[in-house]
């Protein structure tokens, strides 16, 4: 059943997912800070809309997907907010990467107005955003879930209900330390073997199908193997993420060491002029620390 | 065709090799510090020996798998020690988790008695012990390699030639970070979720698929998430082996600050009395550091 959504934000992985939705034959207003951006989807029957309140007005279902935390308050519940214009009743799905407090924050001032929330964070790239296999972490109400199971459907192939609004942003923060420190194994690894004189390729093929094999070791230690570093997943967004992890962990209070080595990494990568490189432009950093020797 | 082969070391890796070596049809005799691990073996129909150097004798292979490098040392160079009875030409093939630098030292030792050498440690554990599907990390010459290769193909399903001697054991250091630091993010993540009200188990299934996966996310994640703190692979082990890592490195000129992370943290663990649990307890110091606050 063709649904009506208003879609805000139309980044990399906003702009394939509205795109998928338009496809599947929903009805689809959308709204982007940068306008020119939904020209193609305009073109694909997209309704052009010029704030977040005009691509709520008159939808049952309002999804956002900008990049951190302010950004979602503003466009949900600011001026010019979906919150003024949406049906009664409707549900707001934010798919941003945000703190799980700015979450349930949004969730409450939502339910206020009577409107009903999900935080739905995603894993699984530009590539699965285009492809419709993104993973969906979904916290909020199971009601609230189903009524959106069938977009859900259209962007994803793993839809997991993490628990009450919030889980899904708790979720994807674990998701994101892992690839973090997933990642600075990598990197030392592959320089003890550069060091030693064995190619970084060899090890990432002995390894990836061992104990010590990661999807990160396989995509892009393989990268870093040859030499490229353009993202994937870039540097600055993996930043932004982990300051989330901390001021989650700080709440909570949980220290984590290993992901505040991989910030000090990451910032050493930002320092360098290199926070729009992927995530493997890790390696650059320990390669300047041992040149520095 | 039937080998002649010197099996040194029936640890719970060696035994299942020395087994599938008997079973496939091979000569071996066995040699292990406690005696009494050999008898299943020799019912089999292997031969006992009461030293390594018993164990070598007339043998065309000698294959050691012990503990640490002096271990290697002494059972192949030492006073009992293969070196002394082996056939000239003979074949020695370390499989043991030892210092890249050990191994070359041994390949030099030997090589002036006429002996051939390889290091060629392995990853797969216990299971792939068992069922014959390790990976092998060969350093040393392609010929020897080929020389080995009818046995290696016994005991592995990946046989990967790293380079020169010492290359076998480097790029196993190498999977050892890799396990140190994929286990750190498994534990910062997991008690993330835990004290955000969210089961470990969620998280395991919800991210294994996705880019923050790893073989040891979906293995030793779901242990943690479990109870289950059983090796698998042993803290004290694995802190043997990461001394290995950070003596390569310093040699190097190298500083591994991810790896002497997860040092700290199993080296808490060691302290705890928990050096004989699996590297997944590394779960436990961080739960403690929380209690402590």
């Amino acid at each position: 059943m063709p649904r009506t959504v208003g879609f805000i934000g139309l980044g990399i992985m906003g702009f394939s997912m509205a795109r998928r939705l338009i496809e599947a034959g929903h009805k689809v207003a959308v709204y982007n800070r940068t306008a020119s951006k939904a020209e193609p989807l305009v073109a694909l029957g997209a309704r052009p809309a010029a704030t977040p309140r005009a691509a709520a007005e008159g939808n049952e279902i309002v999804i956002s997907i900008v990049t951190d935390s302010p950004d979602v308050e503003e466009v949900l519940l600011g001026k010019d907010g979906a919150v003024h214009s949406a049906a009664k009743g409707a549900l707001f799905i934010d798919m941003s990467t945000i703190a799980p407090e700015t979450a349930r924050r949004a969730g409450q001032a939502l339910a206020a107005k009577g409107i009903a929330f999900l935080d739905a964070p995603v894993t699984g790239g530009d590539v699965g955003a285009r492809e419709g296999t993104l993973s969906i972490l979904v916290g909020g109400g199971r009601t609230d879930l189903e009524r959106a199971r069938e977009l859900f459907d259209v962007l994803g192939k793993r839809i997991t209900h993490c628990g009450p609004q919030g889980a899904g942003q708790t979720v994807k923060a674990c998701n994101q330390i892992l690839c973090a420190l997933n990642m600075m194994g990598i990197c030392e690894a592959l320089h003890l073997a550069r060091l030693s004189g064995i190619a970084p390729a060899l090890v990432v093929e002995a390894l990836t199908p061992g104990a010590g094999g990661s999807w990160a070791l396989d995509k892009l230690g393989s990268r870093i193997a040859r030499g490229d570093f353009a993202p994937g997943f870039m540097v600055d967004l993996i930043q932004k993420d982990l300051r989330i992890v901390q001021d989650a962990a700080k709440r909570l209070g949980l220290s984590l060491e290993g992901t505040t080595l991989a910030q000090q990494y990451f910032g050493e990568n930002q320092q360098s002029g290199e926070g729009r490189l992927g995530t493997q432009a890790m390696f650059k950093v320990l390669e300047r620390a041992i040149g520095k020797k």
